[in-house]
């Protein structure tokens, strides 16, 4: 035991949980097009929309990033563990993840960066701020576009579903599924019943 | 439909999912101590620990953080969720949080802020950098502390077993359990079987 009634100490680590699993595009179709598999990103703003992205400045996909100042989010879905997984082990330096994958890339409307047409949801981002943090460099982007499959809408309330898309999680070095739906944001006060449940995430 | 082929155009938004829902500690017991509940966190380096957490400006916990330069980030199990979701609705300025939802605040010996005893992992964090973004400021902090239930070793291999404390996730103003497992970071590559699965999370 540790320094804690009934806790473990452990050592300072990037213990946090669960993550999004995200296929950042970069580059151009055509030419330097490539794919990233990244954790290390969150929103760090509403208005505007941003969010980050940690990258070491040793991966081909920096370079990238570095010289065209836009790059897409693709969220992938669940079925799609095994191609996300391994762009996270290959390098776009030696190998073209969109043509061994056979993930489709779309060039972005707004930023000429690739998007991944089989993700459920792609975000294309435009480079606000960088720094160097350590082992990672910190991209804060603001997020200029979202596009969603059209399966993503429920076909009851036509409203958006997002977790129609069965989302890939990650937490600590494994994969999972999304799990069962627990309440809304707010149920802890809610004084009338009424909002409709989500339901269970579905696989695509 | 939008301006992809098969995608329909979102206005742009914070668009990101899963996400950690944790409650962040600040203040100090006794006097100040609060709880905020966050989605707009994530890893944003490995070496150092680094961490960011997103705070608007008009928020209790956002003075607090500004004055002591340190907090903790609690990770809560699916069985917290009333209580974080309680403690995101609710403000510091008009109720005691630790006192209302019964939660225990212990003093992190790294930093004085307030780790939550009934949370299974812990983090005690220290300022390094923050900034203005928008509706939002950005606070970067060094991860100098992480604790953790004693319950989250596997007995059968005696490793810390994260998975196992049934982690509370987020998506677009919904809150699910983790679900079902699906590889380690480099299965698709995977020469040889061998590595355990670390089986489904579990309620505690």
């Amino acid at each position: 035991m540790g320094d804690l009634p009934g806790k473990l100490t452990w050592k300072p680590g990037t213990v946090l949980h669960p993550l999004p699993v995200v296929l950042v595009g970069c580059g151009r179709i055509g030419t330097d097009a490539n794919l990233i598999t990244l954790a290390w990103t969150g929103i760090v703003c509403s208005e505007p929309p941003l969010l980050s992205i940690s990258v070491r400045p040793s991966r081909h996909s920096h370079a990238l990033i570095l010289k065209h100042q836009v790059f897409t989010v693709n969220l992938p879905a669940a079925t799609q563990a095994t191609q996300v997984d391994w762009c996270g082990v290959k390098s776009g330096r030696d190998v073209d993840k969109f043509g061994h994958t056979g993930l489709t890339p779309l060039a972005g409307p707004q930023t000429g960066a690739p998007l991944v047409a089989e993700c459920p949801v792609g975000l294309e981002c435009r480079v606000v701020d960088s720094r160097s943090l350590g082992s990672h460099d910190l991209f804060i982007a603001e997020i200029v576009a979202v596009y969603a499959d059209a399966a993503l809408v429920d076909p009851d309330t036509q409203a958006f579903a997002l977790e129609r898309s069965a989302p890939l999680c990650y937490a600590h070095g494994n994969y999972y599924e999304l799990g069962g739906y627990l309440g809304f944001f707010g149920f802890s006060v809610q004084k009338k019943p009424g909002k409709k449940a989500p339901g269970p995430p579905r696989r695509r």
